[in-house]
């Protein structure tokens, strides 16, 4: 921790903040420079973070030096780690995982028919909603149990591991009697109460990065979870908000690279949402793959003219196939496979 | 809802959109311009709103002309709703309240004097966090249960009625037993699960803006309250994300002028989030009494410097008493009272 | 400067840095922590501050101890600096000021009505622009220095001081024999050729903060101008570019009382841009001048529906009456006069 | 243009639109809805677009149905654009162009080392600044005409045409005697008088995206250029401002595929200012590729520790080669050539 004094410091001013840090049993570096002065602390960070030095007469600025995250830094752990979904499957290795579904289980037939589609191009995960989380109250709120129920068959049947959002602590025996990757939203990333209640859980979680998170808040909604017992953890970049409105979310790439050097957990990119457009899908799906994420999550649909909710993301079984097509040789650009 | 359709657009394509609009139950006004058709249809807007034109072939673009939340619209309520709080204390009337107390409860002692303070101030709230939404899992949660009960203690002792947040759908009961009223926090704005569960309670709830949300997504957040029955909603402007890292937030100043021509509801300025800088909150604080606000939810510790969160952002009991007696001069300007 | 270390760097690397920064004249000051090591550097920050030190090996990040503006900073002049405009207008006083006038000079008729209304409800200067930067080239471009002299005759039959935009270092000479204040708009505000050459003029300037200027960048911008010779800078806070789009710009408020700490210089507020809606404007002047702004700009309009800019946000000239009456109440409140 | 209207609109307001519209020469076609009416009017959107139709009594809200630019357009122009430079390159063919060079052109001898690293690597344009944009006016400011010569003469000696960045109206016969690109940098996107002048030019110029612009405004910028005469605009994607703090700036990949779908114009993308950190380039510029841009601009120095001006995000020769190595891949696997 770092502390820059204003300029008008007073040598009792500085008194007090050593008395008072010394109490809590760090050691002060004061380094007195010709405008400015500034104390460096050594000791253990935790203390001082809840001690909001910036109101101590005198000090101007208070800058942390350590990250506040520990087990997802890539300091805590050098490799990357790997998390292994059902029996087989592995999400930050060598091979690139695509998950792809509807935005929400609508009924059977149509869950099997895209699941099939799914399954010939490439994608080894099924993807669908059964809570969703709408911006309004009208709208269609998912199938709940019943939509669980048909992610779970559907994937059994066509051999495929399955992921579903959970957006209320009180469902997550639930999910996990269905799903094999529990998602938390984007709109549930700083929802402490269910962090800490999946953290005890013992399923993989994919965790979205907030629509206005910092990739510092991510990784600390990430440490929640580790924090809690649970190490599978998978990030998710599926855009942010910015002031461009022409796309929907605005696809953070420099991201990828970044978490990946600050964390050895895996990333999947999230085109459908991070672009908010179906014919950018493709387009966000390669940058990703060659920016080095491990993986994808993509919305596809048979009709997207029908599709209850984010068919304008939505992808076409074809379009999914010529997508698939296009990404296999990106990922054998950057020495990956799929 | 207004459909602009692309330049290259072929009447076999608008066919087709007429087609599946009139199977809708819909009624399609066609304007053919030199260079775009634009198609306006009249009919239940919600009918529409699930069907996902974007994707349709030959459309360029969708406009929504209905806002989607209609019982927390100025249109569905012509006048000024008041929520009436304990026992006389009403907002949204010609009467500003004042909510203020520490971020988070410590222990008795801290809060009995505070409360002291703030009462002869004029405040009539106290505020104070029992359940803490944290970014790290390292830092303080709060005390729980026994935070609500020195609360609830505090405020009755001091005649003031009582506020504090819900983060968890389970301790809805709990929280209700002892507070006034219930904060939904700006983490939570979005949490679904939440809002409906909190629409059932017979408590006033106060919402506070999400850190990235629109106000049109605010209100729809609103809306899920009063869908589910519970119409004694207040809305808290308590800053937004921005470029800007100067302060900690922007305290979005339109949104109070703006929300009050588009709601019904109240609505308060917190400037001690909104800046998230002790020595500009007073100054946050008029602005939002000049620009037309219900009242102010302020962070005061009687020792910021040991405060266990939020210490650079709580003013002094001295600095609150004198803000007080600024934004009464201010409320007085604006024909209100406190 | 304070340099912190990678966990991992080594003593040749941090040997490497301190060599380098000794050739420099730098006096370094190391603290080893347990998990880092930071190095503090006293001397002169601008020698330090063209290295790019991020690059060094083992170097993790680098924070800058002082900030780059001098002239314009409180430090540097403790009192509040007043900009005299013309005979007898003073910015930065205990009076305040209001600038109001079309958006664009249209003819002589309209803006010697608009000059009128204006001067009743307590204006004392005439803006009104010649040179306009629209987004469209299609679009009106103002009416050059036919508009320059209706504003300067105007501003003289009236007894109105004048404020216009200059957006080409080639006209400054000529906006300087017309007007009293040269504006230099949002646009501009890292227009650099732009800045020095208006840093040599003797006029008044007008600074607007850019759409998406962080404060400090705002205040190295006036420091251009002060570091070639003008010292009569005036900023203006003018609403920046956020992910709302309820209104055209989101009025930053806090800035207000934030420049106020950090400059001596002036500042007005603009709630015109900052709202982009007629019908918000006088919610954002009474919330600026609550905030302790020195002046206000507002567009005002004899007939909004046929002005060739920003009518949208352009006020009747007896709404601007109705806003000024309640802008007094606020003045007076804060203990200001207009 | 399509007009909401109020839902407590009078038949009068309805009328008095109408006849100020019919006396515009505009045909309206009026829908009558439940809850709202719409009118879409159908004429020349220009003569529209300078009335503030916002402001009419009973109007809610104005939307506009065609884009503002024309010359830019894909609808204006179905192919894409080829931009030639100097004898035989090529910029917005099946080849993809690399730019590279030091941010500031320094000296003779850096800039022939740093000339032939890139030759070797397979760039083809050198570029360097002559005039630089600083934040500070305290920080270098670039060689002026020294810099141009050293440009243009190690651009021959290499065989690199080359591109530098002007930004006042007054240099622009001093740079084109030297340079084969202008450069227009972010801050000045929207500096109008000095896009009307290079508009005026017979020399090839890259746009680049306004720090904050939307994909909306940089087109109309470019729109200037191209309504002045000059038709040879490259655009540049150099990342955006957002709330994200971890890297200097947020490329935004979405706008790559989106700038190739609204118009005809060539995109370069450049991760060094997309990025702002040198470890996260190559990963940028891999992106861009796979995303569909037509070519790369880097900043290299020989010695970034000692580099003037954005050394942080500068590579070396041996990083820039590897860089260079892997985008070819990419660049194959998208059917492009380097």
């Amino acid at each position: 921790m770092i502390v820059i004094l204003k300029s008008d410091v007073t040598e009792e001013q500085i008194q007090h903040i050593l008395k008072k840090t010394e109490n809590l049993g760090l050691k002060a570096n004061i380094s007195r420079g010709v405008e400015k002065t500034v104390i460096g602390f050594i000791g253990p960070e935790d203390v001082l973070r809840v001690t909001p030095l910036e109101i101590y007469p005198g000090v101007e600025q208070v800058i942390p030096v350590l990250a506040q995250y520990k087990l997802v830094s890539r300091e805590f752990k050098k490799d990357n780690s790997i998390v292994t979904v059902g029996e087989g499957i592995q999400i930050g290795g060598n091979q690139l995982v695509v998950m792809a579904g509807p935005c929400s289980i609508e009924d059977l037939e149509k869950t099997r028919s895209i699941a099939g589609a799914i399954k010939k191009a490439g994608a080894t995960i099924l993807r669908g909603g059964a809570f969703k989380p709408r911006t309004s109250p009208y709208e269609f709120q998912g199938l709940g149990e019943e939509g669980l129920k048909i992610l779970s068959d559907v994937g059994k049947e066509f051999g495929l591991a399955t992921i579903t959002e959970v957006m209320d602590p009180r469902d997550i025996d639930l999910v996990c009697r269905y799903a094999d990757i529990l998602q938390l939203g984007a709109r549930n990333m700083q929802n402490h109460s269910l962090l800490k209640e999946i953290g005890k859980v013992k399923k993989p979680v994919m965790l979205k990065r907030g629509i206005s998170a910092t990739i510092n808040e991510w990784l600390m909604s990430a440490e929640y979870i580790l924090a809690n017992g649970n190490y599978d953890v998978i990030l998710c970049e599926r855009g942010i908000r910015t002031f461009e409105t022409a796309t929907r979310n605005t696809l953070d790439i420099n991201a990828v690279a970044l978490v990946k050097k600050l964390s050895h957990l895996p990333i999947i990119v999230d085109p459908s949402h991070g672009t908010g457009r179906w014919e950018l899908v493709a387009s966000g799906a390669k940058a990703g793959v060659a920016a080095g994420c491990d993986g994808l999550m993509i919305e596809v649909h048979e009709n997207p003219e029908e599709a209850i909710s984010d068919g304008q993301q939505s992808l076409l079984p074809e379009k999914f196939q010529s997508m698939m097509d296009d990404v296999k040789k990106i990922a054998q650009a950057v020495s990956r496979t799929i």
